[in-house]
């Protein structure tokens, strides 16, 4: 097919409750919000052949910002807002198509992302709301919220961060080079509600839920900022202590071009 | 049964995502909150006859502070903490025990109830987040803000309220009494999210809802601040135009006690 064949591209910025879904990706299953995107593009438009994210997002996990692209069909007329409505009213209600927006045909959603934006939410309090089950992580222990700041900073800049990486089924889909930036690394709130906020060039599979695990971990003193610096020098050997758990992890904003990199970047 | 015979009482501040169950009040279904307390009870321990709430929630309608008491049996030895926790773990996530007293025996989750505090929750912007679904009015419709705030200050005081009052399937149920007290009713926020909070020394049945849907329509301009005045009179002839959803609504307080009158409370 060449350029000329494909019809005008779409941007969408899609918000969704994780907990309802096996993650981003496409799966037989067809139980995730690729799926259910896809299903509802082709209730409009049979012909339209994909639709194309920023990235995964596993099962569990939810998004303000996820971004992704499709191509309308040549001969359409759907401005973007008609997709944004026509769209919304075939998704279920927990996926939720937030802003649409025609696009360069050249856009790619993935390739083009300059750095992604994740919040991690907890809450330390004794009994969890029933309004957050499933959108935070329960964590009823004491942190030194002091020592769980100086280990966000360590995060901030160019590291090897192989020991945050999970592997994935097939091995061979497992990036060859493990270094990212981060920009920058905060923690939010100070009373029961607790935010780890992360903005990088790019995030590893399962990278933010096991800078969390090592993060509380050394909170609760059961790991030294020593040893976080140390899971920082690209050894192979060590791997961060523990894997977060979906329910707290939100892929907020989706970076693209040199206009979202901050002023002083990191780079 | 003679007082004597009674075990300790405990007084339970409970939250639910009013989502998944048939309200507050037992039904045959058994899918009613009440119903799932009595039975986290029942399997704690099966000779604990009933538990009362302040008061009944609908369909779809949230709690952050319902309040409700059930006697333990005279030779249980468990404490409110431990009530909590054995609770907690039994019941739906969607329905947490958020606090647990000691009561005297002769608390009343109901008869003692002086007042209560209700909020409904709007959102006004063109698409409604998905993790918000099912716990906001989506109303994305045009308001005048300062024409609601006017609407919201004629309900302050002792009004005869029989136009906001549903009639429940049986008649013989309807309060005789018709009059109100609401010492608080505001707006707040003026983005796109709004909450409208109700201060008041009872409520009947609908009544936030129906106050809410006047309101909103009074903000809209389809009635008037005059209308809303002759629905205040206690005429029996006119009904408010309009019940907003359950989905909004989030009974936030059960008051207890003169001590949580405002100092300067309307009474």
């Amino acid at each position: 097919m060449t350029m000329s064949e494909e019809g005008p591209r779409f941007k969408l910025t899609v918000a969704y409750d994780g907990r309802p879904y096996e993650g981003w990706q496409s799966q037989e299953s067809g139980e995730t919000i690729q799926d259910h995107l896809l299903r509802a593009l082709r209730e409009i438009d049979p012909r339209i052949p994909k639709i194309e994210g920023s990235g995964r997002t596993d099962a569990g996990v939810h998004a303000l910002g996820q971004v992704a692209h499709f191509n309308a069909s040549p001969d359409s007329r759907m401005d973007a807002w008609a997709w944004l409505k026509a769209l919304n009213t075939r998704l279920p209600r927990t996926i939720r198509v937030m802003a649409s927006e025609a696009a360069p045909a050249d856009f790619h959603a993935r390739f083009d992302a300059t750095g992604k934006t994740y919040r991690y939410e907890i809450f330390t309090g004794p009994v969890l709301s029933p309004l957050r089950y499933g959108l935070a992580w329960h964590f009823y222990r004491r942190m030194d919220l002091e020592t769980v700041r100086q280990a966000m900073a360590l995060y901030v800049g160019r590291h090897d961060f192989a020991a945050f990486a999970a592997n994935r089924g097939d091995p061979a889909t497992n990036p060859t080079d493990t270094h990212r930036t981060i920009y920058e690394a905060t923690l939010t709130g100070d009373g029961e509600d607790l935010a780890f906020t992360f903005y990088g060039n790019g995030f590893m599979y399962r990278m933010v839920r096991l800078l969390v695990g090592a993060t509380v971990y050394c909170g609760e003193g059961k790991i030294s900022l020593d040893d976080i610096r140390a899971l920082l020098t690209g050894s192979k050997a060590k791997k961060s202590p523990l894997a977060a758990p979906p329910d707290g992890l939100y892929l907020v904003r989706v970076h693209y071009g040199v206009g979202s990199l901050p002023e002083a970047g990191i780079t």
